[in-house]
């Protein structure tokens, strides 16, 4: 059956790090992990859902984001990363410059990141996963919008909207090759 | 067959007023519109599609929007309202304060507005036509979006997506009730 799913945001603010824990030592097969002692609640959340969306990737993920903040979502790119999933990034030139902004970081990891060098913004949210699932909406990749806003994120496991979100992402990486 | 479309803007500029003079002369059918005389070009946008997908409403359209300064979309929703579609809309309250917001427009013509009062962004995008067709995605309804920006549209119709963005229709309005 094909994921047809939606997380509706605010997100109940929960303890991340042991789903971050599994996914680091997932080559220490059935190694336990001691249980996380911090005093956030260890539950499911809409943050730990699309958490757990992204770090199903294996082969590839393409993302396209206005603005990327969130510390936990940026270390769950670092360590697909690390995993060897192909990461693409493509974000907005001004949002970039703006303190707390996770793609510096990134790009130190030597994950490519292309950026836009129009006056208009770069307003997408979305990501491709393994050129299989799609995750869009209206959220931005900021603790603010997570903790606070109304937000929708929409996951389609449709190939015919994978492929035009697929296309506009290569429309949009080319089109910001800065050589 | 279901209709499974995405729009992605930057739209081009064209005119879009022989589209919503037809709609307002629904009534008179196969009365002769007299051709438009701007300089804008005659001919389909990303915009002209969108306009099309909100005026085919017949019953219903519950929208959901951050920010909303577009006057050719405001106008098909005046022209909605006053063919007798029940039309409600939820927004944020920061935004509706800002100049050139429709949203006072919408109410003074007897639309039904609700607005957040909690510290977050009412940060959704989506609108449901007739409770079978839903539009969603990262475009602000404004003119700086829908002609500068790179955003998407999702044109979903399927009953699945249509209730999960329903219900959190109803949610906020329910939550938004100023009484
Ligand atoms: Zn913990
Ligand atoms: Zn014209």
């Amino acid at each position: 059956v094909r994921v047809r799913e939606v997380l509706f945001f605010p997100s109940r603010v929960t303890c991340v790090e042991g789903l971050l824990a599994a996914a680091r030592e997932d080559g220490g097969k059935g190694l336990r992990l001691a249980p996380c002692l911090c005093s956030l609640p260890h539950e499911e959340s809409e943050l730990s859902r699309l958490l757990a969306r992204l770090l199903s990737a294996r082969r590839s993920l393409e993302l396209c984001i206005f603005a990327f903040s969130c510390p936990q979502l940026s270390c769950a790119i670092l360590l697909l990363q690390r995993r060897g999933v192909r990461v693409r990034v493509v974000t907005d030139a001004d949002y970039m410059a703006v303190k707390g902004s996770q793609i510096g970081i990134l790009r130190k990891a030597g994950i490519q990141v292309r950026h836009d060098q129009e006056s208009g913004y770069m307003h997408h949210k979305f990501a491709i996963i393994d050129k299989r699932l799609l995750l869009t909406g209206s959220l931005n990749w900021t603790t603010q919008a997570i903790q606070h806003n109304r937000e929708n994120v929409m996951i389609v496991e449709d190939a015919k909207y994978v492929k035009l979100f697929l296309e506009e992402f290569e429309r949009l990486w080319e089109d910001y090759n800065p050589v």
